[in-house]
């Protein structure tokens, strides 16, 4: 049984830095055992990564990658948050926003994006609820935004 | 007093089979004493039931109809997760995503289609806090997509 | 230290009356010591405030006003079903949705209407997680709507 910090390095994944917010909000809030993540996006060099929307100038695989980022900020404030990822239980929930052109309508498959990222860091226990839609602009031009709820062992 | 089960019987109401997810989640998580249910569209004979947007070729009563679908899906949810409806004590909240042409501002209404099931199957104890709004676009093309937290006896 | 209760005195917010809602839900759910309150929408004289889209007949500024007008609802339900704000332990997450016309991704300044708010009122404890997106329509053609949980001391 490996661990997700040992899946994590097994697996070479680099999580980015947690940067302040600038905005009125804090990465994440920790209510009993549930550990809510504010909506992140994936940012690159400053910038986000595949703005733009799916259906138009961003095609399923970058959103994939954009949702991927997503995942990987989340990732990067639990542990900084927990001290260690794990002491995450599991995946409880996650709502993808996905900036959509008229008629895309394949949300699922990119927020599989950063679900994919989940499983592979905490195995089964990475699958939580979900919900993906498509929503009409998303901050900074980002073509998804992703929050999560964790579980967080007692 | 009637329980979830018996007026679900008593209502003739049929709960549609649950399906295994196409994509990378499940369909629910239970922490704690919170049931989470992943965003759910109507689904009948394998496609959305009403697809479209709601203001362009879906009328308010298609939307109400479509939005009673994702309410019925999540029960099925439910009871399989838990063995029977009866182990829930309430609504908590609902999400209900309703894809919307331009000026369409009765979100509301078509969000009825899910809560007044959860009424008619829990009582009072079926009506949650709620959020409504209009989403540029749903996975499949569906008319509307709604999540759902339930909160378990202990 | 002042309380919340004192800081709303001292700062002259008036909190509007808690109206019952229009549509199948409850203003608010307390489930263990999580208090979810339904989307809400800045209501004056009965119509929304400062209706429309981001980024075409409305401008952040008044978009702020929107979010405020948001919270504020949202303070006089937890006000009405706790008895008192000073039993808020936090602001634990809210989703605040901008509705946005095409190209309109500052949707967090928008946001910060409602999140400066908690802030006034509940000091670093009003700093919740947060997520902020833009969509297509909102009801009754609102700017902004935003849901909120919050942790009620035990």
């Amino acid at each position: 049984m490996t661990t997700p910090e040992e899946r994590i390095s097994e697996l070479g994944i680099v999580l980015p830095p947690v940067t302040a917010p600038r905005w009125a909000y804090v990465p994440a809030v920790l209510s009993g055992n549930l550990l809510f993540i504010s909506g992140q996006i994936a940012i690159e060099n400053g910038r986000p990564l595949h703005p733009g929307k799916l259906g138009r100038e961003i095609d399923v695989a970058s959103g994939q990658e954009a949702a991927r980022g997503c995942a990987l900020s989340a990732l990067a404030i639990a542990r900084k948050e927990l001290g260690s990822l794990d002491r995450v239980a599991r995946a409880v929930k996650s709502t993808v926003y996905v900036a959509s052109a008229a008629g895309f309508t394949d949300q699922p498959t990119v927020a599989n994006g950063a679900s994919d990222l989940l499983r592979d860091v905490f195995g089964d226990a990475g699958l939580g609820a979900r919900a993906a839609v498509g929503v009409a602009e998303l901050p900074l031009g980002a073509s998804v935004e992703a929050e999560f709820i964790f579980e967080v062992r007692a």
